[in-house]
């Protein structure tokens, strides 16, 4: 499908809002993709179809994770997650794609987990630093973003983790996972 | 092994500072263990023995883990945590304690996990709040202590938690799954 016929597709299924924000998470992945040598299409139709979900029924997300025996520890967990990997599902048996790096950008968008590729780290990253975005510290993450994707991200998913332990909110397993290899990766003290 | 003797042994496997650690806890988990209808003779035990394996060897603990079969997540994690399950192997093969509550109990003290039992929880907590501890909120632990092993539980794990986090030190997904058990039970919104 066309870019063009494809935004309107996605248009269709989420508020004004929220398709601005898709649009501004594909401005930014497209910019990140050009600077770190990833595939510029390939972010854009990650970012394009992140969301997609967004606004379907908790119900209807639950029956589709459910009949795709997606990971069951989701259904203990807040349905704000469930959109990520419900997209994941509908951009491959709705929309034809295929490319499993695409899919699982989609996928990990909202927890993220150990072993990220590139692409799901950059979409992840352009998620929480779109223009529209504003919390304390995002300035820092932005600069972090030119600057190197690697400790962009380990600033992403300590800045979510975070967030969630500072709000008392419950924190999903690949996240932690996530947190954790970054921490590894560079070498930092260990508890 | 009666009380006295054990005392002995303990003290001999570990610093004067630390062995009066063990004693603080012990006191305090005893009290606990009064107030809340647990059994004082196994508090104590587990509150004894919860430290024995942490002035060991860092190879030895860790030969001791392989050859018991233990979690093999521990070894990506800082040795630190090596001491509570290494402990627990100690109190059974070398002291024949057989009571899994206790060996539990010890084997938990420094991660915490889903599904703790009522004494795992009291050893944690004392272990957390014993009167030679010092941060800031351990007034508000030990009040919620006196008061509600749970409500006290809840709180130890999401200082420790958060205390980890900010400092960007790795956290062990047992620690995470039990943060997240404690916010569910409160009905807490998740995420």
């Amino acid at each position: 499908m066309e870019a063009d016929r494809l935004k309107m597709e996605i248009a269709q299924r989420m508020s004004t809002e929220r398709y601005e924000h898709v649009l501004r998470v594909t401005e930014t992945a497209k910019k990140l993709a050009a600077t770190n040598r990833i595939s510029i299409e390939k972010a854009e139709q990650a970012a394009l179809f992140h969301d997609i979900a967004k606004f379907m029924d908790k119900s209807d997300q639950q029956h589709i994770l459910e009949t795709a025996d997606e990971d069951p520890r989701l259904f203990s967990f807040h349905h704000e997650l469930w959109h990520a990997p419900v997209g994941a599902i509908i951009a491959r048996d709705e929309f034809g794609i295929n490319d499993k790096d695409i899919l699982n950008a989609i996928r990990y968008h909202t927890t993220g987990r150990a072993n990220m590729s590139p692409l799901e780290k950059l979409i992840y990253i352009s998620d929480m630093i779109e223009p529209g975005r504003n919390f304390p510290g995002i300035e820092d993450l932005r600069k972090k973003a030119a600057e190197n994707l690697e400790t962009a991200m380990e600033s992403c998913i300590h800045q979510s983790v975070q967030f969630l332990v500072n709000k008392r909110a419950p924190v999903f397993p690949d996240s932690i996972d996530c947190y954790n290899q970054h921490l590894e990766k560079k070498g930092t003290v260990k508890l």
